[in-house]
């Protein structure tokens, strides 16, 4: 199937042939992680992991259940999800008298505890985490990964004796999101939303959004900064070192299974998935190449192959089942596989491993000598290669309005479909009567500044900040 | 506290002073992982992973919500849960047509999607697991990590063509199961349940239990042969080599929490915790004993050391707290690091750095020169040490029964607690009489045979079994 022209019929044809998940579970929107799909985002995960261990967060995991009048107290927070959260009504034959909620996310079930715990200015920065699996009731159309009824999303938490520690978190949260999303190789935009836009509760809210084939944006995760909007209702408070008694500031980061999404969509082609290396269940894999009478020499080292690279810690499988080989590249292409080594006859002769890349065909051979640095150098081409393209494709995706009349109709077969960056004046009435004319949402002004001079284009008032809108997914 | 004296408030005391879990959050029996408490799980789970996919289980993650219609499939099965499952009946403000439960266990999850994924012969044998939360509604008194509503459990399920393939899978999970306990240093009894008491579905259960302070026993978990009990109700079947289709044998095995509980109940001492070296969160601490003129010598050796270990992969900690070694020390104890590691002037001079071993507190000091292999000998001297002790203990649990007049009555101050072993003939009548007298409850019948003879306690035929009895946690 071709991802430009069909990219929403690709992308779950993708998903099932490459058996990442299976949406045939009996609800709609909740799928199960079939191992090839679960083991690429454990590895994703483990990079989350790493990142907030090694910068000090703990990590924790809360119960999955929230009594409602724990979820009742920010009033705008249970404004923003009243309508699609799962309520547990009763336990075994029993009618419960407390109704339970599935976290939609865990500031309800995790500020109460905040409360218990933090007492004084030495219990603070408290920063926590955890990865685990939260609920909305999805009335859109569900997409796996990209639009589930169950999601698995890590959530970091902090609670800073000051706004601008508080502030301070959150440019370490961009750090840690940089790395991460470089293991992906994914561009990002970060855009302060939209007062209308921001998260239930929020002081202000930082979205990730990624360019996706049919250049709508998907936001793969937001950084908020709550100041005391969380701490007042749900009373935490710390003394300081003056005796006072002081709420504390709140800031919370969170990334979903959408990455995975962003990963299939932004770098699959027509062949299927094309993995980063640094998440792929197999760097490579090894497809022997027999001939009628060198069977057991090329078994022989195909096998000596898997195990020096092995043993170097690279991630590699052998392919010996009974099959053409032309039928085993068909299978891996599939599959995503950075990168297929091959070995036949010749290559034994000639000291070396034929190798073909998947990001972009291209095939040469590495010396069997220097086998194991040859495969790293070629796995970080792959990393940095598939990084640029993406990002070539972001910046394609842009275009500069001058006017409001310069956005395609929607009728032009999705040339409508791009991002749009121009001047606004940042007021609501403007913003609000943008979105209403064209169907398009404000995604935000740029977290981190952009030169720009121009004119609103509703009001026309002189402006020095760009607005970023799209369609989203 | 003392814990032989007072086992149940020790327990308790310990979890709250160690900081495993917090069990003020506002539904009762579902606690909060706190960072130490949720660090040794995944070590535990770490082995866990590590054991199944070297013996070919792929990990998946399943939906938690099971559609009614599913779960009542399998008579049995729902007849054993009914009554202390989650209702979801309401999404966003609309109420579902058909109402979900929150998985107990995830057998009607699972086996809809087996019906689909199974073909033909050569899909066998299917080899899944997942680590997940599941939610019981007990209402039993709760305690944490033991009997809780929310449990973090990991559940692995089999398909096999044949009921000896199946049965051959049993053999491996009890190797699986003998690899992960080795490493918690625990005990237990592979008991092939009664009847009356095997899991609801099941062909037969075998239960695996240690033996707690209180001489109650707790079971860790259980390995189910199901034969086709679910496979004919969830119709999952195969093509055999001739073109037939037949129903696939299965099998399950789980553990849950409760080996936290079991690994904090069994090794625990007065002091606090004590921690198998395989799944500390630190296995040593380092506590630098300063005097007025040292300071910077003995603060530059613990660092060095501290890295020494580290490198060399053994978890470490640093306490360079400004506070008395004393109540380091306490805060160490009480945290059950299994090896306290201490530098002060004279082991400078000394060339050697003074040790503690948390489990039975022999001293002494280790060469700094062989200070890896030195601290890597004494771990695992401590790990033998820790398995011995508990065995010891489990044995001298057990009371073998010529009569059940032998059994001290109840008022005895907790001296009816104890395993009792005995004949038994196997039959339900002989079985329910003796459980409805004593209280006692039969945990079932060695799964592994032991040499027995002796006579039935109830009705005195000839037999060539024991049965094991106790009061469970």
């Amino acid at each position: 199937m071709q991802k430009d022209k069909e990219y929403n019929e690709w992308y779950l044809d993708i998903v099932e042939k490459a058996a990442l998940s299976d949406k045939r579970y009996p609800i709609k929107g909740m799928n199960v992680w079939t191992p090839y799909g679960w083991k690429i985002m454990r590895h994703i995960d483990a990079y989350i992991r790493r990142e907030l261990d090694s910068t000090g967060h703990d990590e924790v995991s809360f119960p999955l259940l929230i009594p409602e009048t724990e979820f009742k107290k920010e009033k705008e927070h249970i404004k923003g999800f009243d309508s699609e959260v799962y309520w547990v009504t009763h336990a075994g034959l029993n009618e419960l008298d407390v109704r339970l909620i599935l976290r939609p996310t865990s500031e309800t079930a995790m500020y109460p505890m905040f409360s218990l715990w933090v007492r004084s200015h030495q219990d603070l920065p408290l920063k926590i985490y955890q990865i685990v699996n939260t609920f909305r009731y999805e009335t859109k159309q569900t997409r796996p990964f990209i639009r589930v009824r169950e999601i698995h999303f890590f959530e970091s938490h902090t609670c800073h004796d000051t706004e601008e520690d508080a502030q301070c978190q959150i440019e370490e949260d961009l750090v840690i999101l940089s790395k991460v999303m470089e293991k992906l190789c994914l561009p990002y935009y970060l855009l302060r939303r939209t007062e209308w836009d921001k998260f239930p509760g929020a002081y202000y809210t930082v979205g990730i959004d990624t360019v996706m084939p049919n250049h709508r944006t998907l936001q793969l995760g937001s950084v908020h900064h709550y100041r005391t909007n969380f701490s007042v209702p749900y009373d935490i408070t710390y003394e300081d070192e003056s005796g006072e008694h002081r709420y504390v500031h709140q800031t919370t980061f969170g990334m979903s299974e959408r990455l995975l999404g962003a990963v299939i969509s932004v770098h699959g082609d027509d062949k299927g998935l094309i993995l980063p290396p640094a998440v792929a269940p197999f760097e490579a894999v090894i497809i022997p190449i027999f001939s009628k009478k060198n069977t057991e020499e090329v078994s022989s080292e195909a096998e000596k192959v898997r195990t020096v690279l092995g043993d170097a810690g690279i991630r590699v499988k052998l392919d010996d089942r009974d099959d053409r080989p032309g039928s085993k590249f068909y299978d891996w292409e599939i599959k995503g596989v950075p990168l297929r080594l091959e070995i036949g006859g010749r290559d034994i002769e000639n000291k070396v491993v034929s190798f073909a890349r998947r990001d972009n065909g291209e095939k040469g051979a590495i010396s069997r000598e220097s086998l194991v640095p040859g495969v790293r150098l070629i796995l970080e081409e792959i990393m940095k290669d598939m990084s640029e393209k993406a990002k070539r494709f972001q910046n394609a995706s842009v275009v500069d309005l001058a006017s409001a009349d310069d956005i395609p109709k929607e009728e032009d077969d999705g040339a409508s479909e791009r991002v749009y960056r121009f001047g606004w004046c940042g007021c609501e009435e403007c913003g609000h009567r943008f979105e209403d004319e064209h169907d398009i949402k404000i995604l935000g002004t740029p977290y981190i500044h952009e030169d720009f001079r121009g004119r609103c284009i509703i009001c026309g008032k002189d402006v020095d900040t760009a607005a970023y809108a799209a369609r989203t997914m």
